[in-house]
């Protein structure tokens, strides 16, 4: 007997006929002796018809209330899947964020999750219920409920994984698991059986929609087994396939495990860039440019300054393509005169292409590869960023498809391993 | 400057554009310097989509969970609606039932209102804010969500401005007022300008749809001036205007009121009646039968028990007709053998006719005026109950538009005051 999370994202929850589903799923996991946990998200398209709603009234709204309204669409999912698993015979109960409660701090709409009680949950467990609790949000030292911002569920469901100190934290979603890269786009790409924990955190913050990036964190931090795993497959499929089906991401370098030198090619169309020229390089410019910049609850992704010539440098740094105006305009009215700079120049038609894998630890040339092969297609590229495990490209966005496509092949991911 | 509490049903929250409308109006009462809590429905056919959808799930959805998920609706209201007045400039917070807390008992679907807590909306107020307040709902000792039944909005705006001692509750819906009938049946309906809470409790009891009964007998409880008046006026209509339309209920029987002897005929389509046939005429036996009809949670309108001939007597009730299933079902298998009773019969083909007036308690013959009326249009009395300022009569529910039209018109009631 072993304690699982399961998460559902809004495609599978997305009609009553597709909750049954999931709910004749869970019930076959508890009835084979498991203590079952699920954080379903939002039924799909139900979160953005009420962000619309907003929309429509304020073309700025309030970040409290918007996660005072799009926090509802979960509370409506956990109802319904414990109204279908009592329908079929099992204890369920559900639980808002708030009840449980998941603390998080004050960030509306992009909240942290601080702390999760299990005191009810393992209560609840122990009497032999599903309990099943809202993914996407929490609420804060002040009583306010809290959004975890998009794919904010994938989250919550690793941190109560993490929380219950579960054996495995299995996320259903509309794919299979992970893949070299997105099928979608490379008809060749391949589905990875197991990934490492940094690759599949390098996928996710270059764009993989598989999983959300601070789940991964999450998953990393208190090593929670997390398994990416398909949500439309019969329900009834026996237990032993559905648990090694998918994608698991691992936290142990199996020396046994033929390691490719490249795991996959991440994208991400959502970026825009920034460049701040003629700025005087000394020390502190980066705080003063950026400061402002995280005040005004901006991400910043990529961040390069080259080397200065004359006592002046260029500053250049990628932000979601949505906060794009919102940066250029901290920068103009707080920061440009701050620091006398030149000019603030900028292009939102720029997309992130990377490519990831631990085996580049080892190997050499795998940069040179990938430079020489997007230069094979014509393709300039306009900034380059590398950690250990990754390189990633700053190119035009209309480039992007070709260049996934020849680096896929150029890496030889579309090979059977 | 006073404290007002505003409620909106779910015909005036039901699109953005409406919800804007509301946000005008509340602001127009809160530049002329009153204090403002609101308290929203959810969008009209809002909570009937999240129900249906349930009710594709399950035949019998748990309690519990079914107000897990029609509690959404407001929380969605109260959100959009302090976007609106925020984006018009003005200090707003909305607040679900459980963050007031308004808490209620663990009755779910059909929960009652126990205690307010007034300290975080007074501080609120204080602040300048206007004070957005879910209707509807509430939390139990356990923390769990609980609904307070259809038309709850109207109980939580009354409650709440019983608990912040508000100068007045106006209910703002679809209709102008309390008429002396509804108008869809009879056009020479006329809208009362004040109505005695004892009559309006009355109407809201026979199945006036304007106030729900509770929020009716909350009033009376503890004096709340209420009034009910129309959502649909032009929102910038000038304060006085507004201040002085619709219906005021009214807790005192002012002398220089010309009353009526009749003030309304009520109606109610919604019933069922149930005779056991050949009850033993002892003590007891009204509670043996009623009994486990109560523990089913089932509300039992009008009983009648006629004397006893030969030892046996026969006992009629009526109930709601969503609930004559149960009933019947509650009746054979719980208490048919109990008490040795021939038979169980019933029809939910019936409806209530009434007449309601404090006039009634200084003037003799309103009775037989009612009864010869609809004598004369040839309609049989199936059941007959009365009060001190009320006559209801069971009818065959084809009937109804009939009796009310030729009642409204026996009473004097189309005649102009």
């Amino acid at each position: 007997m072993a304690l699982i999370v399961h998460k559902y994202g809004g495609t599978s929850m997305g009609s009553t006929e597709r909750i049954k589903n999931v709910a004749k799923r869970v019930a076959k996991w508890h009835q084979a002796g498991h203590q079952i946990v699920v954080v379903p998200s939002a039924m799909s398209g139900e979160t953005n018809r009420i962000l619309g709603l907003a929309k429509e009234i304020s073309a700025q709204p309030d970040p409290r209330e918007l996660d005072m309204i799009a926090s509802t669409g979960e509370q409506v999912s956990v109802g319904l899947l414990a109204i279908a698993l009592k329908e079929l015979g099992l204890k369920a109960i559900s639980y808002a964020g708030w009840q449980v409660p998941i603390k998080t701090d004050s960030a509306y709409t992009k909240a942290r999750i601080e702390s999760i009680d299990d005191a009810k949950v393992h209560a609840d467990l122990n009497s032999g219920a599903v309990v099943i609790i809202t993914g996407f949000q929490g609420v804060d030292a002040g009583g306010n409920i809290t959004t975890l911002g998009r794919g904010g569920s994938d989250t919550s469901a690793v941190a109560v994984a993490a929380a219950l100190k579960a054996e495995e934290c299995l996320i259903y979603t509309d794919v299979d698991g992970v893949y070299t890269t997105d099928p979608r786009i490379v008809s060749e790409a391949r589905r990875l059986k197991v990934v490492s924990f940094e690759e599949m955190l390098e996928m996710a913050s270059l764009g993989s929609k598989v999983l959300q990036i601070r789940s991964v964190e999450f998953a990393g931090k208190y090593k929670v087994p997390t398994r990416v795993l398909s949500s439309l497959t019969d329900p009834m499929i026996p237990l032993d396939e559905e648990m090694t089906s998918g994608t698991l991401i691992t936290f142990e370098e199996d020396e046994n495990m033929e390691q490719a030198v490249i795991s996959g090619i991440a994208f991400n169309r959502d970026e825009a860039k920034i460049t701040i020229q003629g700025v005087p390089d000394k020390p502190g410019i980066a705080h003063q440019i950026l400061g402002p910049v995280a005040d005004a609850n901006i991400d910043v992704d990529m961040i390069i300054q080259n080397q200065g010539i004359g006592g002046l440098t260029d500053f250049s740094f990628t932000v979601h393509r949505n906060e794009y105006a919102k940066a250029l305009d901290v920068l103009n009215s707080k920061v440009k005169s701050v620091i006398s700079a030149n000019s603030i120049v900028g292009d939102d038609k720029v997309c992130k292409v990377s490519a990831v894998g631990i085996g580049m630890r080892s190997h050499v040339g795998i940069a040179s590869l990938m430079f020489r092969t997007l230069s094979e297609e014509g393709i300039n590229i306009q900034m380059i960023s590398t950690s250990e495990i990754k390189i990633s490209v700053i190119i035009d966005d209309k480039y992007m498809e070709l260049a996934v496509r020849a680096l896929h092949k150029a890496f030889g991911l579309d090979q059977a391993k």
